[in-house]
């Protein structure tokens, strides 16, 4: 593996600094003196080098449905158009929609996602083929096919776990409380267990399902949930939309993460989550983009702004969700929340999962404060290089990993041949 | 002036269609003939041709105070940020830093701006050379100043209105109410009477503004601004995000016209106005990017996004605000609120501004729904032709009428002049 050295960027954490990377880990972020060997050199004056983006929440193989039924509620939305496409879905279609993501992905400067979805295996072996790091889990709910997805929750934690240099980590994915209620949820938690793995599970996403969660228990998701047991596990809680008072403290009180997925949130009218809320009460919150299909985009330069922007206009307060904590949110706090121990940060001997961002840009000049400049006016279209563990994914607007003019080519027939 | 057929594209409004543009006109929706000759033809396959986009809202020079403040109470952003920087502004600034908008806007694919600034005169020269649509207002407030900016808004109407083959409009800027109270307002609309002009003014942006109307006056903003005989002239008023449903009948009642500024009103922490209500009512609603100070973009895409977004979170319904409609409110609405004949549409006989949008991208495929890839997922960056009174002022790329870099050097420049 080639060692480069990135000459000069602002870099988040640190203020101007140079980068070396070594068999693919940070080793210096200081000054490269001249006796100082790589045998690559980037010049990056004028541009923020950035912990890798990391997106805590999606289901990558959904670029296929991305804007096959906007503007819809969200009955018909699932139930006419969104379900009788995935009950065709096949192994292939889930292998090219997750290259797909992936191709947007890194084009964003995204370095790791999570992700819960069908034919889970297809994208770990799309994220080995395009270089990027995954959390990734199989989706588990209540009904005939429980078994099977616990059955293949378990082989791809057996042959995906910890592969890739250490890139692929397998979670399992019980769905939500309202699709694997207590009973199957034991099965899961056991399984967890077992395999000592963490989970990732939709919480309290709108306001129908905590309604239907005390209709039925007589308590919310969160509180159902913490009695099931669930929360005695490393858990990421993904939405976390309405959650009360008493709902974060118990979030808190058990470590509880929480991908906040304001784009998807905000388009299928589900809401505004209490980010600043839960984010005092010390919970790890990162951000998501969701799936494609209710975005429409993985972008999380775009979550980023509204995770910056929406709270100070729900709460009348300009000083909320300042743009350093934007940024920290995508991506230390998102490596956090994924409970990745090793990526997040630009620290010698950390792994190099990296993404830089030219600034040398008219909607980003005059040059000002960098954490401003990133979370209130960069875009995805400004990532000029991404690293994951050493190995560039991206430069000079070209992916090294995926042959993106077919990838688009086969994701656009895997839709075609699943639908009407 | 080169005839151009632009072959093939999606049109907005029309579907798939070649259209050709003769004399800064559009001479053709349809299909070219064999016979048909154009000077250039520009393969448009899987793109997508919108009206120019418009931006109804902002100061263009304030991209020199682009993030050098955020995360700030408005008042202390004012008084100890913005306003000593302001008071030492020059002609100078204003150019450079209207030009560095222009550049920033043309590239995302905006060919219409509307404006309220000082030596607004420069404003117009710089549009002038970029060879921008504008619709521009020396802004107008009480104090010892008013007559010097009464004496100005003449000159520059008498000097640039219909200027640059009509692509100059000026209107007359009354800050605001609480800026520009009844009497003074008296003032500038004698003039407006005079000049036969419209005006633009910004309403109800913010909670405080409300309620010092209602101290002041007994009434709202809107109530006390009808009584001073403002509704009789046309009239663009920006923000209106504090307007109750009595506003809301009395702005329709006069027929004007509305710029929502979701982005800027968020930053700020002013709040959302509510769109969906004013809509229904019957108004005129365009969307602005407000100043780069309080965005911090000048990006249409992000005003639109946010547009067809925020109204469905608030409203916890999805159906609420679907791209199409905010497709329209960033082209031909905004070009209506504005008070343009002639742009707005792609249509025969109008004029030829119009910009291009590749869906050629990973986070564009697979290929749907037009509306919605533009509204949900395209970004300014997918912008690769722009063309205003059928001159190209972008292409492959790169601007034609704009010296870049030159243009971010000198903002910055001009930046550092008055900075402390």
């Amino acid at each position: 593996m080639k060692s480069v050295l990135i000459k000069g960027p602002w870099v988040a954490g640190v203020g101007t600094a140079d980068v070396g990377v070594r068999d693919g880990k940070i080793a210096l972020v200081g000054t490269a003196g001249p006796q100082d060997k790589y045998d690559r050199v980037i010049s990056a004056d004028g541009c923020a080098l950035l912990p890798g983006l990391v997106n805590c929440h999606g289901h990558a193989a959904m670029t296929l449905f991305r804007g096959i039924a906007d503007d819809l509620p969200l009955k018909p939305w699932l139930e006419e158009k969104i379900w009788p496409l995935e009950a065709r879905l096949t192994a292939e279609c889930v292998y090219w929609g997750s290259m797909l993501a992936m191709a947007e992905m890194i084009r964003g400067g995204i370095t790791t996602f999570a992700d819960m979805y069908f034919f889970e295996e297809e994208t770990a072996k799309a994220a080995q083929k395009a270089g990027m790091r995954a959390v990734l889990s199989r989706g588990i709910a209540a009904g005939p096919n429980i078994n099977n997805a616990l059955l293949e929750s378990r082989q791809l934690a057996e042959k995906w776990h910890q592969e890739g240099d250490g890139r692929i980590t397998i979670q399992l994915g019980p769905h939500a409380l309202y699709t694997c209620p207590p009973q199957q949820l034991t099965a899961v938690l056991d399984l967890a267990t077992e395999l000592d793995l963490a989970l990732q599970i939709h919480v309290s996403e709108t306001k129908g399902e905590v309604e239907e969660s005390f209709a039925r228990y007589g308590k919310s998701p969160v509180a159902v949930l913490e009695e099931a047991g669930l929360f005695q596990f490393p858990v990421l809680a993904a939405h976390c939309v309405h959650v009360s008072h008493e709902d974060i403290d118990i979030l808190a009180g058990h470590n509880v993460h929480v991908s906040h997925n304001p784009v998807s949130n905000l388009k299928l009218g589900s809401g505004i989550a209490p980010v600043p809320q839960m984010l005092k009460a010390g919970l790890v919150v990162g951000l998501g983009t969701d799936g494609a299909s209710s975005n429409n985009n993985l972008d999380m330069f775009l979550e980023m702004r509204l995770a910056a922007l929406l709270h100070k206009g729900i709460a009348n307060d300009p000083t909320l969700m300042p743009a350093g904590l934007a940024l920290e949110m995508a991506t230390s706090m998102g490596a956090k929340a994924l409970f990745l121990q090793d990526v997040g940060y630009i620290q010698e001997g950390l792994k190099a999962d990296l993404t830089l961002v030219d600034l040398n840009r008219p909607h980003l000049s005059p040059r000002h404060e960098p954490h401003a400049a990133i979370a209130y006016a960069a875009k995805a279209s400004d990532v000029t290089m991404v690293m994951v563990d050493g190995k560039i994914l991206l430069e000079d607007g070209r992916l090294t990993t995926i042959d993106e003019e077919r990838t688009i080519y086969e994701a656009q027939r895997c839709l075609r041949a699943i639908e009407d």
